[in-house]
């Protein structure tokens, strides 16, 4: 459990992940420039000093478009006082949980549509509870599936480097009591060519306007396997994701993360002293294999065409 | 340093990895039955006896062919007595870094006729010095790429579970004075979709005989990026590796590792208590995807139609 009583924090809580999943990390920034308008408030600052507060929180992550997205609305409330960003930051949290539940059900009517129920689902890094402010996006699909008593079994990615699949995914999964097993990221585009999956889906960090899709590192693959394999490839993501100001995935900034999450393991390095690493935090899988993007208001089809 | 001094010794030591690598793997099968010849003279216990051990470790692990290939090899030799079982053993040995000499110097004249040099090699696993008996497949082609003056740099996947990218292909590249990167497994697809490696070159445990090719999990989705990206796909292979027996890739059986492998890291879990892993050792590319198969002897063009 973590407090953030300051900007310096909640920055820090982004950045090293404390905070994380886009929709999640979209709340936390809106939070963030409510403790920067309650302090200016306080300590008589001015506005000028909520907008730089702002725009620091923005950038903590890059590829996100999210947080940018929740920034932007929280601080379109600046002129009305401290309060009015504060209770839009609640305000978001709230419409949050709305957002995905509703994606949920849409998610899991296109999922009945497209195979045949009850599915094996594959997914990748954490889209549950832990990566939204509660009910999730993929993970919500998923566990929305269950309660209609569609859902035969989830596999999902451990997502290295950091093991979001194995420590966060499965965490929720067994809480729901939803039989699953992980596998190595490199195991999942096998997993569907085996045929033991009959979808994958996941989340996302940014949609570009063209349908190309941001998202964890390792998504890509996936979604190469799925076009192969002939199965549905699905993105689920809240409307605010979807971004119409970059034009294609390869305009997307793409965070590199710290090399020691590659070479090291909790800690202990795993690769020889001289050896460097390469840590792009996610990638981008272009529009023409994404078979459905699924937000809290309809369905888009990318590899039919469809643009966001 | 491990030293092997019965058959018990040499299966264990194969099926925990202390041995590891196709060839590698091979010669130490050999030198299993060299060991229980030795014991069956010394004992008198017969060649049954020997014949029994052989097959024990030929069943050490099921899908590198080079195993059962070698261990028929040498006990093609049986009837000679133990001296001749040795030999044999030993000259497979020397034979093995022969093989692998030519099958690089194939490989990197393959290499300059497909790509421009010098180029940028992503690799997967380990198959240098350490999965062979000195030069190795894949990674001793990259080597006389770098003795020609014709290698930038390598991308190596990290190889989760038991990350050989990260411990051997690392050290090997660093001990070579090769420039190197670790990524991990899911970022393989991006660094070729991203235009940061000109062709990936990965070893085989056993090739079918319409082409397709097992090797360690996370192989295939490199495949599968290669072909989108129209960058060659190249699998570094001595002929024994060749399997005209089985029939497809869905023929080999896989071998499934213990889940534990999956589940924790360096002896600590990682996954909650109540999940479970599914842990497939290896993945099936399938011939389509494969630009070429370099053996010592030829080079094979299975996505041109070529079958070996």
């Amino acid at each position: 459990m973590v407090e953030v009583r300051d900007v310096d924090a909640m920055i820090d809580a982004i950045g090293r992940l404390v905070v994380r999943g886009a929709p999640a990390i979209g709340v936390a920034g809106a939070f963030g420039v409510a403790i920067a308008a309650q302090q200016a408030e306080r300590e008589d600052l001015g506005p000028e000093h909520v907008r730089r507060e702002a725009e620091r929180i923005a950038a903590a992550r890059p590829t996100a478009v999210n947080l940018a997205w929740a920034v932007r609305r929280v601080l379109a409330r600046l002129d009305e006082g401290a309060a009015a960003v504060v209770a839009e930051a609640v305000a978001m949290a709230d419409e949050d949980v709305e957002t995905n539940r509703r994606l949920a059900a849409r998610g899991a009517d296109l999922l009945e549509e497209l195979v045949v129920v009850p599915a094996r689902v594959h997914t990748h890094c954490n889209t549950g509870g832990l990566a939204t402010v509660e009910w999730g996006t993929a993970l919500g699909i998923v566990r929305e599936l269950n309660e209609r008593g569609h859902l035969v079994s989830v596999t999902a990615d451990e997502t290295r480097p950091l093991l979001q699949g194995s420590r966060l995914t499965a965490f929720e999964l067994a809480d729901l009591g939803i039989e699953h097993r992980i596998v190595v990221d490199g195991a999942g585009p096998s997993v569907i060519s085996r045929g033991l999956a009959d979808a994958v889906l996941v989340g996302a960090d940014r949609i570009a306007a063209n349908g190309d899709v941001a998202n964890k590192i390792g998504t890509y693959p996936l979604a190469l396997a799925a076009a192969r394999a002939g199965i549905p490839f699905i993105v689920a993501a809240p409307e605010s994701t979807l971004d119409p100001a970059t034009a294609t995935g390869a305009d997307i900034e793409i965070e590199e993360r710290a090399e020691e999450e590659v070479l090291a393991f909790g800690g202990t390095r795993t690769a020889p002293a001289g050896s460097r690493a390469y840590n792009p935090a996610f990638d981008v899988t272009p529009a023409d294999l994404v078979t459905a993007i699924v937000t809290e208001r309809r369905v888009i089809r990318p590899a039919q065409g469809d643009r966001p």
